[in-house]
């Protein structure tokens, strides 16, 4: 077959290269897709950062890309279901398929670890891309690929984290958010159509929070300890009945363990170092902390579902694949608005 | 491939017939499996008494067996994370896959309908049978095949009705079943084994309360409708917290209807033409009913965890290949025991 | 005490007669209230409609109302944190305060019945009221009582419908409300507060079914067998995930069994002799139906911020007290728009 | 009325002392016990060893005493549905008994914090007792009070712990114990009676192992960082699907975070100054951490069942009001087996 333009990782320490390589052919059970948008994220960046020792993902070279929309190029033998031409979203937390959480959807959790592409495997950051199976693809239907291929993390994982503490967001509860970021903004979208709570934002700088209160939230504050006086003045002195740590440091935990209510929930959903202490002495009693990773099959669903409603939009950089490694460097550098995405066939 | 002895049903209104064809071979992305223990059931029989108009299953003839255990003997081209030879049960109500339902393992719910095996499909009661998808293989481990194809389904479906209602069967409570019979039975064990609730259980002679009580029920009655006063005396005059209904005929259906309490759960299994009528004036208020069709992917993986423990066992009636066409005259007169099992390499 | 004005429910088969009687003092536990609204309700009408052999409730004279609102007057010995004149709404559905469904705040659903204000014991539809226990105050803030009256039952019973089905309303679903009366009307509201999925509703002129649009409703239709294809093409042909009937006659139960979809949930609300026949050959299969009863302790609560964050508003006609007896004659004749509120103060 | 002997903690630093105080009479609302046992906690010397500053109860002199049974001897006026006679256990976590969490039953996390007996008012350790509200009365039946008083909360708190991770528990799974104490050895009997997991303990002696085993532990290692892959390999390397830690220092908190799987639970029970972090990089992704907090009402009921089904029992040493001093020496010197009884009758 014809070769085929792919961003690739290819030397521990190095930058990613555009570089020519063969376009894949599906064996049996697989799909090849025609990659509509791929979108770069800071997940990439932490895979490349990795000391030769550490790096602990496909061996190089890498096809960068988990974030990914295609549509149907060709499919393997022994694939049912799946029509050539379809519009679709990859389910990138590719599990096993076989054991407890991946039989009820939760590949996230796969007891083997996931083989999600772009990271464990090659992704989507090229022209073509192999998926290694039918239930990996989500339908997008008439939704436009290069402004929703971020549902796939940067909507999915907030998802996952928001839906986890629905039950304690009852009517006239407050949530808070920290961090108004790539899934942070997503995050306030997903609580103001999801629930009747009130929202709070913290983030760092005034135009972060402008920028909060533009997507929906209630009440804005700069993230300090300031902040837990003023979510209690809003509760009565009680605390709010949940926070979403999208930042993941302990300042940032240390926050959320001192503003949380009796009974509340504490979500960290931000890959950094910082952990809520979860003990007698630690937090009110009753409060439950958890880690949130990635997202099952079903909320992927869900996410879209919200998106042909209108109910969630993400903010999206639009780049052609030869421009993709100067996306890379806005990325790196901390200057993408909302997600960056490389679209192929530009 | 030589050939093998496969049970088909060829002729509408005939009886099943012990046939000689060839051994399937798998296709990409099939499994196919050397049959160790295959189940008749009553929905065979069912398919069977279906009239020409009414027929809907796969277009005959059709080899039957929809609870089927087997060793992996070959694999397809692209299937993954199987191994020859493994153990294993069959899941049996094989969805797309893709859908919304299947994505959290419910296939049995599938938006395209089922394509079971043995029923849409060749089945297991043969001496080897084609699986579509290593998704719907379960590893027994060291469990007899024999004593245990029949999770697949008596247990399976009972298992999907007791889980339903666990939420109100908190410790104290009252469980009815009625209807001792292959499902019933094991919906006792598994009262015992995942509550702390009284079980109750009614059936038509006293020889198969005798049964009951043998398999765990606390108290027995005839099932008539004196048996209302029986239960509302086992429970300060409320009711049962959860009645669960595997016989389905209107008879049974109205004594759930009466003896249930306020807020109670009546879960009717049995396929047969009864109803409860749930409304304002007909049941105690807040009840809720529900008709549980067999079950999801992790559920058939809890029931085996529940049989490696011993907490449940199906009481089996052994057939060899030659032997299956007297076993279905046993099952169409009513005689057979618990569930009677073919063993195709006898 | 002096003397009060009161809508008092006499005699058999008579109207309902605005009389003169004592001012009630509370005993210990008990708090007096000085009425600032009380509903009118249709089950008003089937307590008067009960023939003498019929009739179960408070032996007559009967204090109607049972949808209260009011201050604190006074407060008898042994009451805590209650303050005088602290604006509330009585939860209705009074329980024992001690038996297991009480325990977690469902009084509606008390071991030892109701005694409800208004049906069992004497209501709100007078210058003062006696409620047996702080427990039943919930405090109003500064929402307007007339207004916000009928939450404690035109609200807070499809509250407790609707909150029962939010599992199966994942986003993209759709839900059916059939009847945009006085509880109907709240429902879609609800819905389109609480959910992100289509609300469809059937009614029976077009009049009602432009107030069902005007209050939110995304698609509606005339309830007729019509509907039921109507529903489908709305839903890849699959059918409602929910269908909420608040008219409870045969015909519409019928209609929500026949639009309902694989697994999806039917809740009976409006009381009349229907019923929804659950079976395995009547419905879907893993259908679950609910017969709904008032509300819990603590949805009223969240019916209460529901209204104080504008998501939810009853259409109210508003009565002096010496109207209420033509508010009643206006209600038996089908005449009241949403909901009749007497105000005794006037 | 006459006088009564009391244990009482009168000067800061000091140890309890046996005193005679008058009798209280109930007011309007209270209910006067009769106490028939009043348990010793390790709790009461928590409270008794905090400094002057430190001092936050009931200002001197204190009733000890929370976990209390008792019959009724006297009510005061307006209270309903309590006779006089009636055997109870007295719920300890009072709350207002009007916000959002008591209107659930979850008194322990009431808005206006918990108004506990025996720690911010007068306790059961003595002849008679007041309670404030008939609500926090649960019928002990034909169960022993000196057996069964500890049910409130040696019982009541592991049961709420293991109840919040049921929905993990699911057959074939595998729970931690850490600490096999008073509240751990009724934790393991919970497990046993309430799910299909295995059931590891970790403590620190081997007789406290072997106690563990009578109890029903499956497997009991030595709680030391080699329990790690002691658990791990019971678990085919994944890790325990819950952790209960009843200890709460850091050293067994750091455990639990080291054995627990991807997506499990860990519950901290133990009061002490550890804390499980929890982060994106400190725990396994998606596992949750909790910190309970005694009990709620329906949850003492549920325990009171499991009592009576013979399904828990609590090892208890019992004392004669004269000998009560002389059980807190024993509590104090860390050498009472179980649970210390006082009984005041004696």
């Amino acid at each position: 077959m014809h070769d085929m333009r792919a961003l690739q990782y290819r030397t521990i320490g190095s930058r990613p290269e555009l570089v020519e390589i063969d376009t894949p052919t599906p064996a049996p059970g697989e799909i090849l897709l025609r990659v509509t948008a791929a979108g770069a994220c800071h997940s990439d960046e932490f895979i490349m950062g990795a000391s030769a020792e550490d790096y602990s993902f496909k061996p190089l070279p890498l096809t960068l890309g988990h974030e990914v929309a295609g549509t149907v190029e060709a499919i393997g033998e022994g694939v049912r279901d799946v029509e050539i031409g379809e519009s679709v979203l990859v389910y990138g937390p590719w599990g096993c398929g076989r054991c407890y959480s991946c039989a009820k959807g939760e590949e996230n959790n796969c007891e083997k670890g996931m083989r999600a592409p772009g990271i464990f495997t090659d992704g989507g950051m090229a022209e073509y891309m192999i998926v290694d199976d039918a239930r990996h693809l989500v339908p997008l239907g008439d939704l436009d690929p290069v402004k929703n291929v971020s549902l796939t993390d940067a909507a999915l994982t907030p998802y996952r984290a928001v839906k986890s503490a629905l039950p304690k967001l009852t009517p006239g509860t407050t949530a808070v958010v920290i961090g108004s970021g790539g899934l942070g903004h997503v995050a306030i979208q997903l609580l103001k159509a999801l629930t009747q709570s009130t929202v709070v934002v913290l983030d760092v700088s005034d135009d972060k929070l402008a920028f909060a209160r533009e997507v929906g939230a209630d009440h804005t504050f700069l993230s300090n300890p300031d902040a837990i006086e003023s979510v209690k003045g809003l509760t009565r002195g009680l605390g709010a009945d949940a926070v979403f740590d999208f930042v993941g440091i302990q300042p940032t935990a240390d926050l959320a363990a001192k503003m949380i209510r009796t009974a509340g929930d504490i979500v960290v959903v931000g890959v950094a170092s910082g952990a809520v202490p979860i003990g007698q002495t630690t937090v009110p009693l009753d409060v439950t902390g958890r880690a949130i990773n990635w997202g099952s099959r079903i909320e992927l669903m869900e996410v879209v579902e919200l998106a042909k409603r209108g109910a969630i939009s993400i903010h999206v950089e639009e780049y052609s694949m030869s421009e993709a490694p100067a996306a890379y460097e806005r990325l790196h550098a901390g200057k993408v608005q909302g997600r960056a995405v490389v679209v192929p066939t530009r």
